[in-house]
């Protein structure tokens, strides 16, 4: 069988997030900001204390996400330093995104007139992950637009699930043939909305 | 949860093959031999007839073996012919086996004195295959010599768990610091010789 | 012979830059700003017009760099849309970063005790690119810290050396052993120093 | 400049080998066979003698084959044991076979009818490389049929171009919509012929 992403049923709780935005994947850490005091990447837990207090009662868990997926790590996605590469979360979140579109949003990848490319994406690394820990990566939307989507995604290794890296990734829909941007059709825009979530 | 791979219980039957070896995945089609009558890549269940035959009753499916893992295929795996590209199949096999090894053999990645490196592999591909189908790894022993194995591996694809390529991988254990060839531990041993099957 | 990185000479003219930061690699399109009237992506030349005028004097050419790479694009680099894949970019930005600490700053990633993890990235993609075409990644440094250093980076393709996507890369130094961060080390901040530029 | 494949001017001298086939890319060491006496994988030089003498006379060098390819590892290409991963061979051939089919043979990977699919590989690791190593391929002919074309391939790596692996790899010519076998177009075939090598 085919395995397919989790869509959260609507009855789930995935609204715990009353607090300000601080460590979500869309608050993230700016090149330019990360200071290495704050920034404690192998502390777990509490990897990150800009206001004085713990993340771990605002930073979302796999299952505040409205889609989730499993993924099998591989072999060669471990790196010379024995942890799975900083490149593969990008596939990570390809994967799952693209994975959404074609199971909820009709996507056909080798047919269809509409396609979208990724036009931006940003992931901070927050602790290491190594094959052979299953991956989870739990997905929603941050904001829908005329032509382009903004995902909000985070990937979660191992039995404890733990946060290891979040990050965004920015889709454009456009004409295969012209390339150029189009507006998101209604039935993609139908699943989008169906997982957009402001925690 | 980690994904783990799925070891064949002992009363499992997994000797369906009295007839001589023929489609399986160490009666490989060399590159000189291959014959384009003979081998019509996407004709489904009958792929080869060097026999007169029907193949369907001697190619393993994935229950004949002892050894399963199972994989997500990512976006990134397909090419720009729209297929699983055909260098992700031994990423697959490497996956496969070392997390046999890992599991089964107590191979630790990070520590180990006694690693295992690939000196030689191959692969047949049978049928094309395409994110984000699911793919299946069956994985056996064909051999075991003083340093070195030979594993057997079918790779499975979609809800039908139609055969997409076979293949063979031998690795030589070595001392991590020296690279020199070792005895194979007992442990990994034992773990190979239990799942070393003649079919 | 092992090919290796440019780097520039010093009276290499890299200053043109003298208006304000427009569409270098760290004036970033986030996400949430995204406007697809403003991102054309596909227009060659003119991809982005938040002023009103021509950004083609002030987007960093490859020679603007004071570190330059040079790559083949791989068969497997195309995705299914025929592109080279988002992910990719990733990985030349890794490829150029460390192959840079390794020639300059004496980085060895077998022995060396402190080396540099990946804590946050990001990439904007600006024209497609596809295999066969010649990558050639630029590279500077932007900022760096006591324990951290952030780059930025284009990525250009073809004959034309067009420039198709930038982004940033953070690195962290940190002990081997025990994943703690620690001060780069003398040489590599005297290497990261030379080619600091602040265009 | 897009970077392009060297093809071996017909003036020059490719058939040393008068020798009988030892040590080739197509006189394999089938798993089977493997002896971890005959086989010492890092021994550098003579690494096999089936015949009780040195096989260095008669193992062939980067320009001994007409058609050779330069790419640059990549960071991403070494694995969890620092060599570059046994996968990205086969990474190295398709960028290989496909360069030379493209700038020789006329393929157009987006819109030529007629494209080859890989129905069969195969791979010998002679040697350990490692990014950020300059990694050099060697491609031939071995044999041309009606529809598919059988490649041998060897992969050289650093500044002495030390022969690390060597394998073969075959294609199948299909009709891009019904995934039928074709005719080798001749335009093709008349580039197959000018690289098909005896040695």
């Amino acid at each position: 069988m085919t395995q397919k992403g989790r869509l959260a049923k609507p009855n789930q709780q995935t609204t715990m997030f009353s607090m300000p935005r601080l460590a979500s994947e869309n608050m993230t850490l700016r090149g330019e900001e990360i200071d290495p005091r704050l920034y404690q990447r192998y502390s777990g837990v509490l990897f990150l204390s800009i206001t004085g207090q713990s993340m771990t009662d605002i930073t979302p868990s796999l299952q505040d996400y409205p889609y989730t997926v499993t993924l099998a790590s591989r072999w060669q996605d471990n790196d010379a330093y024995g942890h799975i590469n900083n490149v593969m979360y990008y596939s990570f979140f390809d994967t799952a995104v693209n994975r959404f579109l074609i199971e909820q949003g009709g996507l056909d990848i080798q047919n269809s007139q509409v396609v979208a490319y990724v036009v931006s994406s940003q992931c901070q690394y927050v602790a290491p992950a190594a094959y052979p820990e299953t991956i989870y990566v739990g997905l929603r939307v941050i904001k829908v637009g005329r032509s382009s989507v903004t995902y909000g995604l985070s990937v979660y290794a191992g039995d404890a699930k733990r946060r290891v890296a979040h990050g965004q990734f920015v889709h454009v829909f456009v004409n295969r043939q012209s390339d150029n941007a189009v507006p998101i059709p209604s039935r993609v825009r139908e699943a989008l909305d169906s997982i957009t979530e402001g925690f």
